[in-house]
């Protein structure tokens, strides 16, 4: 690897805490990832990319911000990439997988709140995420209670616009979220000095939709019996998509589907025929937290499709590219986010119990499981709405739910080994 | 007391449970109310008032409802009573302040939530709430993400109407809760049979204008140094506004307002003059949930103002009544509703920092203790935003956590105890 000390050190890391960091990702994707058997030679870009994350990738955003662009960081599949690439940006999903930030976020949130929430934060006060450091934007969201008032600590931190969605999906609560795109348009065209144009929002569009129909791609590999790719890769590569290269990140899990598509053909898996196939649905699942897919693939499953953020909602619907003025195209993408994504942060979120129905059936799962962060309340309430719906369906359901800390493995295995020889 | 066992069991109340409760709040009330000293006269109405909590007023509401009234039930000031009045109907706070309700609301919700939400889902599934028992309708409303997210749970409980507020007071928020408002009088006219009119909604907004007065008369009597009257007083006053009959308890506050006034012209009050004076902010605080206050109250502080749901926010802002068309009457409506109450449900909520400091000056107090119950996010993180204020402002903070059940009380006063030393 590349020695990025010097650009670490220009991006103003704490480089000894990151050293600690750094060197602790290593050995987790060598024991989640590379003990699999058989798995696609399209995974190896993949492997690359967790290599280098603190690496190649930073290099590409300092080197964008050198050649006069400018870089945004989310965390929230509801904000919108397409205008960020068409006025000339690039957008990062921003750290929040790993207990290692947990602690320092602790610091200025209570404890008493989602792991991912105050590992973003802990990222960014502990100065160890080179992706924090290079972001000229926090471009946040009120979705649920944790992350909307946790901006209120971010905007301390880092420049922090945020993005006001409805608690309801009603004709007025879409007005409201168009308003928030036109916003964030505002912003991003007074950060970049650009001027959003139709054509320039249709390229930013069509980039994204490349992406997302790429993984659509990827996932219509997984409704095959023996599955040709673990449900652990596919969730790397659904989590890689929210900060590489868009076109490079298409191109190269359109290489992993072909591939992928082969194995279907010839009946090839990396699981036995007949193995336990999982619909996995609950809070977002972000790198490095590969916890619950990794006990549930050493315990004899097959995690063939993920509801949740960091599966299906990042790429469920496309934007409505019909209109043929600006305005019209801005209503559209707006209308993409707002109807494709069923978060638990609306109530009723009747939408996602649609969606797990539907996909349980399409991927022929023999069960479910929900997993929620440990005080992710809207997921948490919403799991007695879910129960029903998956009894009257007669589909089975386990309830997980686990945090960033090491030491529930022990205890979410025995769950999951009771809950697979129920099935 | 009046025999309403057979009201109760009309009303479908589990009655041997029902006892329970009933015989668990008498000696609370006495240990909280009837042991304090130099009471004003003016409280004999509220203790009645208690002692017939689940009596006098629900043959009332029970009454009413014979008489082809309905009766509306709900869990915040963000609901606009002067609309239920205007239509013929009577509104009334639900039970959601006892410990009693929250193993049977966790049967149904997450542990990990707050208990003023499980005990409210707890109180229905219990039936012990005659007032649950006695509602045509439950007007919720969309705040925080335990809220939220159980009224999915309430609806299949009781007949549910959902107001959806937006989580930023920007003009698009405006308008969705105008409409919200607009959608709540269309529910309750199809529920009355009855039409909204502008003589009416002036009358309903002149009942509740009556009402805000009368508190804020009685607060402002508490800026007096000796106090002529205990903040556990003034709570219970408050906290029986939500559901006491309002020109009733109009008639009744103000009496009390005025035997306040003459105790502060004779120099006459409950504690000592110089006493160490108290804000408390935060988290609702519901019948019979008067713990904090109590501890305050009997380890040598004296609380003078509660910036509050069950304070200064019930009664924050009036109605701008010069609009001279229904339509201008109802925006104004909704306007007070937005504009007056700064819960931190919303982001930011500067408002509630301004708010605090404001009355801390006002009413001259030596200290604030800000009191959030467990699990409830949006005022636990904003702590953070609090902590700095105060700090600037330079007024010592106290920041207490804390649930129904019993328990906490000793560790709850060495903090409270700590503390007043140090003002």
């Amino acid at each position: 690897m590349a020695d990025y000390r010097e650009m670490w050190s220009e991006l103003g890391l704490d480089l000894a805490l990151h050293d600690k960091l750094c060197a602790a990702l290593p050995p987790l994707f060598e024991e989640a990832f590379l003990h699999q058997k058989d798995r696609p030679s399209g995974m190896d870009y993949f492997n690359m990319v967790i290599a280098e994350v603190h690496g190649l990738r930073i290099k590409e955003l300092v080197d964008h911000k050198r050649n006069g662009g400018f870089v945004v960081g989310s965390f929230c599949v509801y904000v919108p990439e397409e205008i960020v690439l068409a006025l000339g940006g690039l957008m990062v999903g921003l750290c929040a997988g790993s207990q290692f930030w947990v602690p320092e976020g602790e610091k200025v949130l209570p404890r008493n709140l989602c792991p991912l929430i105050k590992a973003a934060i802990g990222a960014k006060l502990s100065k160890t995420c080179p992706y924090f450091q290079s972001v000229d934007l926090v471009v946040a969201e009120n979705t649920c209670d944790g992350k909307k008032k946790a901006w209120e600590e971010m905007g301390r931190l880092v420049p922090t616009h945020v993005m006001d969605l409805p608690n309801r999906k009603s004709k007025e609560g879409m007005d409201l979220w168009r308003s928030q795109v036109r916003e964030l348009i505002k912003r991003l065209e007074d950060l970049s000095g650009r001027k959003l144009t139709y054509e320039g929002l249709m390229e930013g569009i069509r980039k994204v939709e490349a992406k997302r129909e790429a993984l659509r791609g990827l996932y219509e590999t997984r409704k095959a019996d023996p599955v040709p790719i673990s449900g652990i890769d596919s969730l790397v590569v659904s989590q890689i998509a929210f900060y590489d290269d868009p076109e490079r990140f298409t191109s190269m899990t359109n290489q992993l589907v072909q591939e992928c598509r082969d194995r279907v053909s010839s009946g090839f898996g990396v699981f036995p025929k007949g193995t336990k196939r999982i619909l996995l649905t609950g809070s977002p699942i972000v790198v490095p937290n590969w916890k619950v897919h990794h006990i549930l693939e050493t315990s004899g499953a097959s995690v063939v499709v993920e509801e949740n953020c960091t599966g299906t909602r990042y790429f469920k619907g496309s934007v409505d590219t019909s209109p043929k003025d600006l305005e019209g195209l801005i209503d559209a993408l707006a209308d993409r986010y707002m109807n494709g994504i069923n978060c638990a942060c609306f109530s009723p979120n009747q939408g996602r119990l649609d969606d797990v129905v539907e996909l349980a059936r399409e991927y022929k799962v023999h069960g479910v499981v929900d997993v929620t962060l440990s005080f992710c309340s809207t997921y948490q309430v919403e799991e007695g709405a879910l129960k029903r719906r998956l009894k009257e369906e007669g589909i089975p359901l386990l309830c997980l739910e686990t945090d960033y800390a090491p030491g529930d493995e022990g205890q979410l295995r025995t769950r999951v080994e009771a809950f697979l020889e129920s099935l």
